[in-house]
């Protein structure tokens, strides 16, 4: 398989599933006070929206609807649980930007939350979002069986919590006062607990709130995987090899940080085959769906192969 | 009604009910990775351990075993309910003790988690278990109805986020930068955000998990409400009226910030009164409940006027 520059365009429905998620997630951060709260102060939600509406490519939810799509189901549900792992996502930025973690200025061209608000309350911001997840996905306005939606809160727990998405950070964190780079074997532990743990969840969780087999979960479960390993492949291999002007962000801050890499261990000709193998494999595991699966296959060379 | 000293004494099934918990969170938290968990690193979860064991009256997970033994449920799934709103109190006191927000070096006797570890674990330690909390709430082996334990994810999240606990800090925080101290009536929506929303809860959450019917949810939610009612009283009374010996914490603490609190707004006289009140109501609903009642009667007295 060889890489075909004209099919490295991001797939038509992402914009389309991005424009009603915001929708969504801003229906959520809007001032009403729901049933069981008692009031929402003003600057915790409007730091809450600032840290969650205005961008974001929605790649999480959008992998959620496209799984869910291959088992026949769509609609408000589906894109509720969608918004639930977004939420999960949003927090983590939130909290990561902090001071006392990568002490960031800037995220999407906008000021950081903690930036445009204050610390306490960019904690809280992150806290409250974090919490909102998981109300949204019991939610009785989700409107999916209950032992579904125990299931994708759990599935949710599990991948952002010690043992996947926080636990992963905590890691990269030790790494960075770590005397010397990690390993290979290091590194991929980490970025799969770090990113990887949520993108796998998202697929999985399209599979959980279609009612999929146990068996199909697992098939959307390892395409996941595989698409959180390309993710992370290509972000470190636009480091290496983009300019700003391109990638839209600074770039040659893992060289600058002295920090390992796939990319920086293993080289650019080795990363650019083993993302062909992904997408490889991602296809192949899709090819039972037939035409339903085109848009996860497209998502696939997106993410492997994007100049941004 | 008059208050009668000799009744002052903590319910002797309060501490069982510590060292049971105890034990769960103990092993809750030890090193093993869960299913759909990857790694768990050390360094995090000695921190989240270091936040959650080690002390505490643990009132909020009594008050939902208590109540749900009011209807007759008793055991494991009822424990595991109370110790998921436990790991919800104790990360909102690892974020609460952060430099940005109160920064407190002492909890307990004890280095706060900044202070024992670091800042950026503290952050992750709470966002850990946030999650976790919920993963125990919708766990396969909390072994309950799928509605009911989606309700009480549900409620959770509800009593902890924007419009609960989480906004009462926020209300707590604008209230230490505002010009003048507080009126009486919003120290009394701060109140019953910051504390007052968990220990509504925890008695709502004991009926719920024992499957009462909406009509006895609501009951034991007003005498949750009473309660936080009634320990907040007491707590700023103290502050008040102890000294560091007796109350076993530094005294005096809202005056020297020079915050509103009711005892400080409206005189001891007042609170002490008020403090009946709330018990004499507390009871007055208890009682359809008979002998059953007891000890959450004699938890009432203990809340309202324990000496520390």
């Amino acid at each position: 398989m060889t890489r075909n520059p004209t099919l490295i365009v991001a797939p038509p429905a992402l914009a389309d599933h991005a424009a009603r998620l915001g929708n969504l997630l801003d229906g959520l951060l809007s001032a009403r006070t729901l049933p069981g709260e008692i009031e929402r102060p003003e600057r915790l939600r409007a730091a809450m929206a600032h840290g969650v509406l205005g961008g974001g490519k929605r790649l999480r939810p959008f992998l959620v609807e496209e799984s869910a799509a291959l088992f026949g189901a769509t609609g408000a549900a589906i894109l509720r649980v969608g918004a639930a792992l977004e939420l999960i996502h949003c927090y983590s930025l939130v909290h990561d930007d902090l001071p006392a973690m990568d002490d960031d200025d800037l995220r999407r061209g906008q000021p950081t939350v903690h930036r445009a608000f204050d610390e306490a309350t960019a904690i809280l911001a992150g806290d409250a979002l974090l919490t909102l997840a998981f109300d949204l996905m019991t939610s009785e306005e989700t409107d999916l069986p209950a032992d579904r939606k125990l299931a994708l809160a759990g599935g949710l727990a599990r991948a952002s919590g010690i043992g996947g998405m926080v636990g992963g950070q905590m890691r990269d964190l030790e790494a960075e006062s770590a005397p010397r780079p990690l390993s290979a074997s290091d590194v991929e532990t980490l970025q799969s607990m770090k990113t990887g743990a949520l993108l796998r969840y998202a697929c999985e969780a399209g599979a959980i709130a279609a009612g999929a087999s146990t068996d199909e979960q697992s098939r959307l479960r390892r395409i996941g995987e595989i698409l959180g390993l390309a993710f992370q492949l290509a972000d470190d291999l636009l480091d290496i090899t983009s300019t700003p002007e391109t990638a839209g962000k600074a770039t040659g801050k893992d060289a600058d940080a002295n920090k390992a890499t796939l990319p920086s261990l293993n080289g650019t000709d080795w990363t650019r085959q083993r993302l062909e193998q992904l997408v490889e494999e991602a296809t192949g595991l899709l090819s039972p769906f037939g035409d339903k699966a085109e848009t996860l296959v497209q998502t696939a060379r997106f993410i492997a192969f994007r100049d941004r």
